[in-house]
């Protein structure tokens, strides 16, 4: 298939080379020159502008930093919306405020292009391994298209509504998240500051009701205060702001969100944008220090 | 061996009974009358008194539901230390806070009676299965001591440090296990006013980073709004009490579980007290119509 | 002075009358034709266009509902950049984020034109009174400039800092009396459940280090629950949005704001979006109900 | 009148002998000998133990730290409910929870002995100059029999309701003067951020609705990071567990004030117990570095 691919970062130049690997021609862009030569020599094709990566594609993916970035790509005058032919499917796998999904898709529409949201989660060795998860929004017929493209670089692939609902359920994934993060720091401090090892607490914990994949993959390392990234403080940070941003455009409130959202702020206010989030401890052990 | 027993309510009664069926000779008390004759029906021996049901005992554990409960039996003019022979073995399975735990063990050491804290998490089922998780604090040679007679009410049984240790880590498995349902009950809210099908966004959490025994065991209830208990949020609510109290015993701020306590006590005026601990949902909710 | 005004609503339109009746020459515009001709038949003159209005103007004042609009208005083709004149001293008199203002200010200066944000507090009543408090951002010159036509909209006003200061200063406002609201509310609610005279113990609290203008004024009202606005929910809603936006941009983590953001927004999802923000307390009562 | 005084520390001490040079008999006792000889030398006598003081005393004021010793006092064996004449004003001017208000007013009315409860506000400085503002819960006649004594200690006297309604109120003043420095706080850190003269703009938020009688006191010595205190951290902190106990008992939930009670305890975790109550500043403040 011609896949467009913009956006030759840290995930998607590994996502772009699956895809390479897969047997697709894939005509890549990133506003580095040095990135899209990267992938020239993985075997795709490096375009100069999104208007040539786009041109021929019957499939664009956007692996991009963050909203202003897919609207730069989307509405920009040599945009995808602008250049893309009828029929393409555009599958943005940034994650984005759910607003700025849905906004795409309506200008898509009346273009006659097809638009899915479809973030993703499993970071860095997702992409490299092609097994992340991805939460589609869009239409169903449109997700079937797809679906083989998508199974390249993931292994869960789940289409969870219409156009905004794959960023709505990646919203809700990293606010959980977070917050189990500053749950599982709370409760070590609590430990500590008690004069009980955490080790031994946390695995009690593990093996009950509190149980998480968190306490499984992280709890040792938490205790042993080793944050190397992982997924960074700086990521989490920008998704807790689009946590906040889709429960305002859901016009709820989200109180324990609303607290976590300002814990993660205060990691990266500490300096620590670049470890991973399980550094949520650090603002948890320095607010009692 | 012979065990005192005393509190014979819907956790205490099948853990009594439990040992009688183990061959234990067990003496039971509740200050219900019915309750104690209700043990003798099983194979066990009623006792009028706290002082009759611990003048024999090699081992005492009481199931009692806070704090005066523990208090008055452990240091009233016919309580335990008074009592109860030199030698004895006191396991207080009831959830109290450290620092009850903490004076009781004291004043017991001054009396010749060894003290543990044993509170346990799994419930109405675990009780009568005999498949509780037990959290101990004490000296580790009288948890050696008694371990058979818990390997009888419970299948995970960890000594998790001193006296007092098994109170903390139950009140760091409580907030954490209320500050999931919480997060859960925010990601549902927000998936709903998204128009996204909850029951889908949720497999995603639950197949990721975010995912827990919570998700696993009870989103699917969560979502069609079924909160039979389980585990009663008037338990929950006492449970956060102790957890805030943990925190100030131990000179902790823990931001998060201040404001987890609110909600769960929320859930509680609102009338919610004898719904499973799951239905912070309702509070989520009700806070957004 | 030719002033050219952008924005006549219900605190537009009395602002720009009491321009006309101090002599200045008020051109006015706003995308309802009906409220630009109100502003002619109040002595003002009416344009057809934000270019019309700005054409001939010395000062043009914005009073416009969000960020969205003022971008609209100072960066469209047609807009204030564009078509108004070297020399040109733009106050935006609306709450936006301080990196809107911040933004217009650069912008404008490229083209000759300067730029301050001036936030105003003190409602409809305020504004149809001249009595408006203003915090005004932007270069001391440009200040001391258009002092004099600030003096006719209001009565305090001060010159806090450099472009976005003002909007920052609003949004610092708004975050404290969002928050005092929801203080008042909880000590209301505690009051009430205990027995006590809520009153009588407002009085008290009045009167000492508890005291505000926010008990002052609105205390009474709110214990007989007398919610007519005042400044509604709805207009404090997106003010918090501003307040967390700008300590996202400020690098900052706000725990308390943003708490109280969340409770703004319930009140708002409870649908008290057009009652005074004292409704905060239903807010509180409805969470314990 | 024949007063007894227990509890002679820094505020009691003031207090008892104000009452000794408004011509009273004040019977004073404390376990610090030093400080019952103290009140000798001003004037007063000496009592040797609560039963000594209490003998022929027609009014007993406690003053005492927290629940534990006003129990003590009050139910102790040789304590004030044994000792005390029938007819015996007991007025716990000690900041306590409700609940033990209650109880001991319970307790005194089966001895014939009439409690009020009557904590303050107004610091060593308003004992030594006898402007105490008081909060007093009871019976109106018992309050009306004592208001002259009260007079010589404070200044604002209210009677707000029945036993305990004195400590409420006295717990919502503290909740809302708890978080009103939280608020003030977090506006000093979002202007200091955002490269805005923090007193310049505190300056505008005291005049407008925003304002506080926090505001107008201590913002000029928060901005300079001054902390003598005023009242301590220490003290605050035990107030704030009083309120959260309040909520509990009157079955309510209260969100800010459970967030607001973590960050006072950070900041006596963080060391500044000793420092006064504005210093809740530097909590969030560490959060951000």
């Amino acid at each position: 298939m011609n896949i467009g691919f913009i956006g030759l970062g840290i995930m998607g130049s590994p996502m772009a080379a699956n895809l390479v690997r897969a047997g697709h021609t894939v005509v890549g862009y990133d506003t580095s020159a040095e990135r899209t030569d990267a992938l020239a020599v993985a075997g795709g094709k490096s375009a100069g502008s999104v208007a040539e990566a786009v041109a021929q594609a019957e499939v664009v993916i956007t692996m991009l930093p963050d909203s202003p970035q897919v609207e730069e790509v989307a509405f920009g005058d040599d945009g995808l919306l602008q250049q893309g032919r009828q029929g393409l499917i555009h599958i943005d796998m940034s994650t984005v405020r759910p607003e700025t999904s849905r906004r795409v898709a309506q200008a898509a529409a009346v273009k006659g292009i097809r638009a899915l949201d479809a973030p993703v989660s499993g970071g860095e060795r997702g992409a490299v391994d092609g097994t992340l998860s991805i939460m589609v929004g869009g239409a169903a017929a449109d997700f079937a298209a797809v679906r083989p493209v998508l199974a390249v670089v993931g292994t869960t692939i789940v289409h969870v509504g219409p156009a905004g609902a794959g960023q709505t359920v990646k919203a809700a994934n990293q606010l959980v998240v977070g917050g189990i993060y500053g749950l599982v720091a709370e409760a070590i401090v609590l430990l500590e500051a008690s004069g009980v090892d955490p080790g031994g607490g946390l695995d009690v914990l593990a093996g009950g009701l509190a149980g998480s994949r968190i306490l499984d993959l992280k709890r040792h390392s938490m205790v042993r205060r080793e944050f190397a990234p992982g997924f960074r403080i700086d990521l989490h940070h920008k998704d807790m702001g689009i946590a906040i941003a889709a429960a305002r455009e859901a016009g709820v409130s989200l109180p324990l969100t609303g607290l976590v959202a300002q814990l993660v702020a205060a990691a990266r206010a500490q300096g620590h944008g670049s470890l991973d989030h399980s550094a949520l401890l650090k603002v948890i052990e320095r607010i009692n220090q």
